[in-house]
């Protein structure tokens, strides 16, 4: 299927009625003067919508889950909401009752700063662990924010600043296609570099369905759109989206108690409420995968010290549980991602892998190769669990690019699945091992 | 109960009835001369009874399992054995038929050269993966190794160094006890570093119990005694010795293709056939337990790249797949392998870990603790899921040692398990991300 979309800039604010801000409030009391947008990092934005929005969630599904979390699992339930309000600088997760009264006092002073009805606010938080929330800072970073919202790029490229963490790069994108003969658009920003392997579902409950695995350095997406869409098919195709984006990186393989993706649909595009049985419901969902997909490949090359990043290809597997072990097992271990960050095509650590995952294999029948991103010309290095004739500097050639795709051939069935992984680099370590002359490095 | 062992020196000859040798036959065909130690690390070794000896063995659980590795599941069940052999540089994995074809040929070359019977071989490998065996240097090897066979700590001592990889330090224990009024000795060796999560079982088949996880970068273990046991008495014994040692530990989360531990019990201590009834069994699995214990931590200690050891200890499970799943998530987890390296008491990462791990948890009721090794004076970090008052700094003193103990309570049951675990360092990452100007980094 042709995409029918187009990138447009913009990102959060592209869609029609969005407005976004992002301010600094010191919420890690740094000491350096509230207020002041001066040479510090923001730490707090506002994504607002003029009119109640549509609402869609994903959550982590660790059991240790931060109260912002609590939070928006029970608000996105209602389905519908107008603003977002998201700190970066703590976490509010192991902060027990005093960090759900703090979570529900962020929501119910965003309301009555907007003047919106209560219940129209949810929260996302992203920083240390076990420290309670600076209110004051945070009131505070709330106020400026109001008076700071705005619809230009500026105003996203706030908003995306305040959400970072160990980010380096802001990570943005939008959309604009056709649905129902009017032009809408999808927009979405969000932060992530480390504890990444989300495992998000509807509800913040493991389906039965959820690979093992984790999340983890707190991924947060906001997704905007002026389209109109019902409540039920928001989430179902949001869900449909997660699955196949953030919930198929990963950095390190550590799950976060934060990950959260919401979006807000306000219908202000003037098009006719999607259903699924409409169909262009498959031209949303395109777009839609197409946001969600794209923020989440920036989060894994943003990774903390991550030189590589690999496309990890199974195909062939008997169950699609099958192919998604093989491929978290191959993208999550030590010895094969520390390979792919000495540009080393080590097959043996990868059939290795392979070999102790969950899923059934059959060593003589798996094949392993190397391509360029999105090319079906494969440099296999292993055919049927043998060497093949490719010589050790093709090979090293194949995996010298900052960015290739390992393919992965069971030979037992039908299913696939993917993972976008990085390498595991020195830098990863040092950046990770923290800095115990400061109390700061204490918690996530 | 009070051990009624003693640790005495020799290791595998310690006890009556075995000789060993190691020597250098240039595995790696690095082309600088067979036949002699010269400054050479040696790669091959023999462990020899006088006598036919009841044999047991666990084997790794990777679905990739290298040629030996069959070999010995197949010979170990028949119960009687004689004689290992044992060659570093070269895992004979992934070597399809002809891999096969040489550890029987291996096998086979060894009973020839010391005059056995047919069957009574073993034979183990550790190193690069694909690469298949150079069977000239390996029958050079055997030969020449069967000549210097010998009895002192020297001759263990060359047959350590022999199954070597990416060791720096030799690994060896004996033990002397009473058995049936017999003095008994039970003595062993190990290897390994890297790729080191063994889940072993005794025929190398997954057992539904076995933990999720891995093994990898070899480890190999041999173990001898001159007691006397029934040869199911002795595979319960291993198979207990492993699950408590070997299986509980894990440097980089990899689960190899040759993981092997190995026992051979020739029973010329003279005393009666042990079996399990017998009230003295429990000496005997004291004894047994405490070698495999001391080798896997020798192991872990001895981790690529290793600053720090950590015993996780996770109490208070509901189950004891949940207590190993809590215990497994934290010991593989990046964030907190890296914290541990940078003696940071970071608590967050560790209940972020216990979260998304398998296990069942409630935040409110999770302990964190920190206490020297095999001490109970624990210094709490987390109560309930809060942070105590423990300051920081009295946190970063309890992770500064070279060896501390993670004491995690899940206050939901009476299930318990223990990991030992390494840190990830730099030197790891470097290690590892291998020298791709040598393709005999290529395999494992």
């Amino acid at each position: 299927m042709k995409n029918q979309f187009k990138e447009i800039p913009g990102s959060i604010v592209a869609p029609i009625g969005f407005l976004a801000s992002g301010v600094f409030c010191d919420i890690k009391k740094l000491g350096t003067g509230k207020g002041s947008n001066k040479g510090q990092k923001r730490d707090l934005a506002l994504i607002v919508s003029e009119t109640p929005a549509t609402v869609a969630g994903m959550f982590t599904t660790n059991q240790v889950c931060a109260a912002p979390v609590k939070v928006c699992v029970e608000r996105a339930k209602k389905g519908k909401a107008q603003v977002v309000v998201v700190n970066s600088g703590n976490a509010n997760a192991c902060t027990g009752k005093q960090g759900m009264a703090d979570a529900r006092a962020m929501v119910a002073f965003t309301e009555k700063t907007l003047a919106l009805s209560a219940g129209r606010a949810l929260v996302g938080s992203t920083g240390r662990i076990g420290v309670t929330m600076p209110m004051d800072n945070i009131r505070a970073g709330i106020l400026e924010a109001a008076m700071e919202l705005g619809t230009s790029a500026a105003h996203a490229d706030s908003a995306t600043e305040a959400i970072m963490t160990s980010d380096t790069k802001p990570k943005q994108i939008a959309v604009e296609f056709k649905l129902g003969g009017k032009t809408v658009r999808i927009g979405g920003i969000c932060k992530g570099a480390g504890m990444i392997q989300p495992g998000m579902s509807a509800t913040g409950a493991r389906p039965a369905a959820l690979p093992h695995g984790g999340l983890h350095a707190t991924m947060l997406g906001f997704i905007t759109t002026d389209a109109a869409v019902e409540k039920k098919v928001l989430q179902s195709a949001l869900q449909e989206a997660v699955a196949q984006s953030f919930n198929r990186i990963t950095v390190d393989g550590d799950m976060s108690t934060n990950d959260t993706v919401l979006v807000l649909a306000n219908g202000l595009a003037g098009n006719k409420p999607l259903t699924q049985k409409n169909p262009e419901f498959k031209n949303f969902q395109a777009a839609l995968s197409h946001v969600c997909l794209e923020l989440a490949k920036k989060i894994v090359r943003d990774g903390e010290g991550v030189h590589r990043v690999v496309t990890v290809r199974v195909n062939g597997a008997k169950t699609i549980q099958d192919a998604d072990a093989a491929a978290r097992a191959v993208a999550n271990s030590a010895l094969v991602k520390t390979s792919w960050h000495g540009g080393d095509p080590n097959w043996g650590r990868i059939i290795d892998a392979i070999g102790y995952s969950q899923a059934t294999v059959v060593e003589e029948k798996i094949d392993i190769g190397y391509s360029a991103p999105r090319s079906n010309k494969i440099l296999w290095s292993l055919k049927r669990g043998q060497p093949t004739k490719a010589t050790f500097k093709q090979l090293c050639t194949a995996v010298e690019p900052k960015e290739f795709e390992l393919h992965i051939q069971l030979n037992l069935g039908k299913a696939s699945a993917v993972m976008y992984a990085a390498d595991l680099t020195e830098e990863y370590v040092d950046f990770n091992k923290g800095d115990v002359t400061d109390a700061s490095s204490l918690g996530g």
